[in-house]
């Protein structure tokens, strides 16, 4: 009976009878009377009041308990004190209402007695096929269907978005947070009902065109980038995730468990999910905007339309700052521009319109010059600044602006972004998105923004299929098994030498020294460690290898290795007669190299985050890492190392030879795998891993696993 | 009669009479038409029109020429084509008109020959008393006196504040970008009256409390600094420098150079004039509110206050990304406003004062809490939400509003900023702004933003005395520029180990070779490069120096230095009989220690600008370096260092001994000071300066000169 199905969704947003237990008939100001306020707005539902103490309630016959009612209704929306809700639910589950709307406050947002009573309504919809949704919530705002539960009068401005929040703040002000509202659900404190619940509803909703996520918090991490991963090729999701100030709060008993804050990790599982993470509100609005106005966008490189040649150069820094390009017109077109000038005025982009409004007024010059950059192959957009101060006379500013949206409806593959500036900007732009088709801006950083978010999501999320994490069939998980299933018995809960053990098993060059005894071991244990080689004598009377012969660098190959492993030991036997010798030890060669950190911590919810970074200074210091969550795809590890703002080191930048990338991207996806595969390993630290030419080698390592 | 006098900038701003060259009889839309509009807005000027062709223009007696005015008007304003200008230019300097403002077109803004008219302009005010401001400007916006030489209708909004500006844009939306403006003056191309012109007298007018400054360019930085360094500790100048983009583009032949681009070297300037720098219009917007608000700021702990939980935490984000910090109201007041929750909903900062509104109302309840909060010596101002949707009903909402703003009066020291949000913010702003106490914001990150700026400014700017750079009486000036004179005499542009010299002359030490004939010039030496030293054997014949015992390492002081002089030319010359020995050449040891780069450039306008910055990777590729504009104090150069994101790395990050940061200092301060005492040093790089313990020392460096 799990899940939250489609008819849950269904009556959740849009039900035909609902049971409003606590309906009171206390009216007028300060009342905040849910059910009077259905009533005056009009929203034609069967209304159930359940009320202990009254007969009716604001004219309707009231019940005194849920199970009075005559139906069970499509939602129950509960909004009596907190000590009164488990005893209201339980009449819902009992009565086989599906979908209950928990109102009241003093839960898990509140005390501890709060969160004891959240865990009870958890409990008594157990097993049952009776959803909560809260509590702590405002409810639902569904513009589609003019339903909402707001307890207040509510201007709903429809638009083709969505918006799943926990706080009612964001529904009721979802005109300016997402410029409009066409459904909003508000999980509250999301004891039962999740985002991961609401959003393949969302996705299968064809009305909707955006989904917008207000996060407080995100329980099951891995399931929601499951879900977002399948959605955002179709479908944006813009999610703004508060509380970011609480940055590295995390204890950790490794260096990659400490790096990774919760931040991080929800900006890893963003990325690999395709969601748009906003850092404001004011981004939210911004990018809502351009996803919900322009339908494509081919490109980046914009052309600037001003009558401010001042005003020129702020679009330019606004637009390069978020990665945007200036457009460079065709010859043809600048000459046919340069017309509009006298001759002394060289045109550029941005193209100063001034000089062609005195000759052909401002709609007039604007417009065709805007024309003639849209229709050049060299321009994918344009930013148009809007002089909206009063002085201007408003019937030159419509008759651009008409002529902006006319423009905007030839060329829909080219978004056309107007900066309005001035007192009255807000009344200028509210005019010029009435069309639908174009957006307007209080400044070029916002606009730049917004084309950069939708630039994003075209190029980069759009149509996307996600790499999978490659199968690798040259690992022995059974030989890792074992190794852990060694130290649970033994209840270590910290790996040093046998971590190195594991990543061998796993695929990865270690510098774990391993004892041959005879030349057979010395083939095999060489085979298995690889080559270039480090051999020492083993014998506990041999202090001083180096100084008789006792070490031996650089063995290439298997040749080198037995000739060396005759000479030493012979050599050293004949000179030292009662010196008992146990074999070599033999080791990866050390190599140089660059030095790296490959870690990895898992989140609850989330699963395993990967961390990688550059040794020493750039991870302690400047904190210059990048995170994936697992799996980790070849790409996604490729972008890991990509992110580095001193990605150039490995590159060769400090003097020394650039290192094959390829040997780093290999062991980040095989210590992804191996979290994967191994739950009880929680923490993960690879420091140094040392790449050298187009060999990686692990010189030390540390594994934390779960108390047994 | 340089200069441009308080005369000049009164007749510029509130001229007693005018000459209007180009005066015409055109009028109507699209005519813009300047003399028309000071008519109709009633502008109450006496008007001389100059038009060659009319007697009459709009009703004013016509001259053909300004020698044919009765009078030597205040103000002349000349808009003829801009092969005309010079002309009328020079009829007015003849006519002894002291302020000419030439708004026409075409000079250095479009071509060769337009840049060749804008010299011809200055060249004919050289030596007079006539003052050009533009051309390609739009001239005054004097609220204050109500004047203005807008060619449209303007809707001033007083306030106390200025504006310079270089595009017409700025002047005519200042509503918008500076929130209403007293005085506001486009200097356009600056060909002859600058900001360096005008600021002394925005200085001094006390109408004036914010001085904004929007800049293409700035020809004399040097000059500039020292004007903002005399008025910024009394009075707050905002600049909005545009051109950001255009970072790096500059051709250098050092290492210093290449790093100090256009945008490094303005923000350096601005850090020494105490100029607080924007980086967009929203934020010029900000800082005008909050500076021309508050009187005052005494710290950074904030109160939140907040109908809704969610919009609190967003706050948070805010305030702690800017800087500022969460108030810690005293237990005694956070439990007074526990009395207005249940007792199972705790109160913290954020306050949630939803509870009480239910019970005290919108108005009530949070003018209660806020109060409460900005009596507690733990709380230095407050943020309060504003839910700016129509169904709140205005009433409650305006009722809050004023209420704020009485308790702002009764708190005046303590900020409240109001973050409204939804539908009716803009409405809701203005509203509450109108009282002049309170500022009102669009998004918690624009309030956070304001706020840190105006405590910036109170905290860092306000009244500071700038520390002087030290004079230091122990550089042998004349040795340096003996140096200098001979490298310019063999036409020498890069010096090499004779940078290394200029430096000891400045008293840093360095890695060069001296050669020392006998004992009595050993210890010369010696004394002059400091100890510890290393010495080798010069001589011709002895190649392999350290096989024969010619390099002695560490050599601690003079005994030392002597004894080892006569055990190592002794020694030598005795097994090798036939060798000639020079002596012995002497050099500082080389530390080990950190690598750092000590270097300069000069820039026209600003003069030397001081790089530091650590070596290799972190100034190479993560370009992790901080500048100051010469003459650098001890506690700028302190700042530089602390700026750098890898600083711990002086503090013995990376496994090495800490340094001491004094030695660096002590470097920066000499760099400085000798880029202060030759012009001819066009860029220098120290490259590595090297730093151990409490010494550093010049390893290698680098100058170029000015092209003889």
């Amino acid at each position: 009976m799990g899940g939250f199905s489609r008819e849950h969704f269904e009556r959740l947003i849009n039900p035909r009878s609902i049971v409003i237990v606590g309906a009171s008939n206390r009216t007028g100001p300060g009342s905040y009377n849910l059910m009077e306020n259905l009533i005056r707005e009009g929203i034609d539902k069967v209304i159930y009041p359940v009320n202990l103490s009254a007969d009716q309630v604001l004219g309707h016959q009231a019940y005194k308990r849920v199970r009075d009612i005559p139906e069970p209704a499509d939602l129950a929306i509960i909004m009596v004190p907190r000590t009164a809700v488990p005893e209201a639910v339980a009449d819902c589950v009992e009565k086989g209402i599906k979908t209950v709307l928990v109102i009241s406050q003093g839960f898990a947002d509140a005390d501890q007695v709060g969160s004891e009573l959240q865990n009870q309504l958890v409990e008594l919809t157990r097993g049952t096929d009776t959803r909560i949704v809260g509590p702590n919530t405002i409810g639902i705002a569904n513009s589609f269907d003019y339903f909402h539960t707001s307890f207040q009068r509510f201007d709903l401005e429809p638009k083709r978005n969505a918006l799943v929040c926990q706080s009612g703040m964001f529904v009721l002000a979802s005109g300016h947070f997402t410029t409009g509202l066409g459904l909003g659900i508000d999980i509250g404190n999301a004891a039962e009902v999740d985002f991961t619940d609401l959003l393949p509803h969302l996705a299968a909703d064809d009305r909707i065109d955006v989904i917008n996520l207000h996060m407080e918090g995100l329980a099951d991490g891995a399931e929601f980038v499951r879900l977002a991963a399948q959605i955002t090729p179709n479908k944006p999701i813009v999610a703004y995730k508060v509380g970011q100030s609480e940055e590295g709060a995390r204890a950790a008993a490794s260096h990659s468990g400490a790096l990774s804050s919760e931040d991080h990790v929800v900006s890893a599982a963003f990325d690999k999910g395709g969601v748009l993470r906003v850092r404001d509100l004011d981004e939210m609005t911004e990018l809502n905007k351009a996803l919900l106005t322009y339908p494509k966008i081919n490109g980046k490189r914009f052309a600037v339309v001003t009558i401010s040649g001042g005003g020129g150069i702020t679009v330019v820094d606004a637009l390069s700052q978020h990665g945007l390009e200036i457009a460079t017109p065709s010859e043809a077109v600048m000459a046919e521009i340069q017309t509009r000038n006298p001759p002394w005025m060289p045109v550029g982009n941005p193209v100063d319109t001034w000089m062609a409004v005195l000759k052909q007024g401002l709609a007039g010059a604007n417009l065709d010059i805007l024309n003639l950059l849209l229709q050049d192959a060299n321009v994918d957009g344009a930013v148009v600044l809007l002089n909206a101060y009063r002085s201007t006379g408003y019937e030159s500013l419509r008759e651009l602006v008409d002529g902006i949206v006319a423009t905007q409806q030839r060329f829909p593959d080219k978004p056309i972004a107007l900066w309005a500036f001035g007192m009255n900007r807000h009344e200028v732009i509210e005019e010029a998105e009435k069309s639908g088709v174009v957006a307007g801006f209080g400044s070029p950083e916002s606009a730049a923004r917004a084309l950069a978010g939708l630039y994003r999501y075209h190029h980069e999320i759009k149509g996307r299929t996600l790499a999978a994490a490659p199968e690798l069939d040259d690992v022995d998980t059974g030989g890792a098994a074992a190794i852990l299933q060694r130290a649970a018995a033994d209840e270590v809960e910290v790996l040093g030498t046998q971590a190195l053990e594991i990543l061998e098993s796993y695929g990865i060059n270690t510098a774990r020294a391993v004892l041959a005894a005879d030349e057979q071991e010395l083939l095999e244990i060489g085979a298995a460690l690889g080559y270039p080689l480090v051999m020492k004598i083993a014998s506990e009377q041999i202090v001083h290898k180096s100084d008789v012969g006792g070490v031996r660098l650089n063995i290439a190959d298997p040749e080198e290795l037995v000739e060396s492993f005759r000479e030493m030991c012979g050599g050293i036997q004949a000179r030292f007669k009662d010196a008992v010798i146990d074999g070599v030890h033999l080791q990866r060669q050390h190599s140089e190299g660059v030095e790296t950190i490959i870690g990895a911590s898992r989140h609850a919810g989330f699963g395993p985050i990967i961390v990688f970074g550059l040794g020493g200074i750039f991870t302690e210091i400047l904190k210059d890492v990048s995170f994936a969550m697992a799996p980790v795809s070849r790409s996604e590890a490729e972008t890991m190392i990509s992110r580095l703002r001193a990605r150039a080191v490995l590159a060769g930048a400090r003097g020394g030879d650039a290192v094959d990338t390829d040997a780093i991207v290999d062991a980040i996806v095989r210590v992804s795998t191996l979290l994967m595969d191994f739950p009880q390993i929680t923490e993960l630290d690879i420091n140094p891993f040392t790449v050298q030419g187009s060999t990686g080698i692990a010189l030390d390592a540390r594994a934390i696993l779960e108390r047994p």
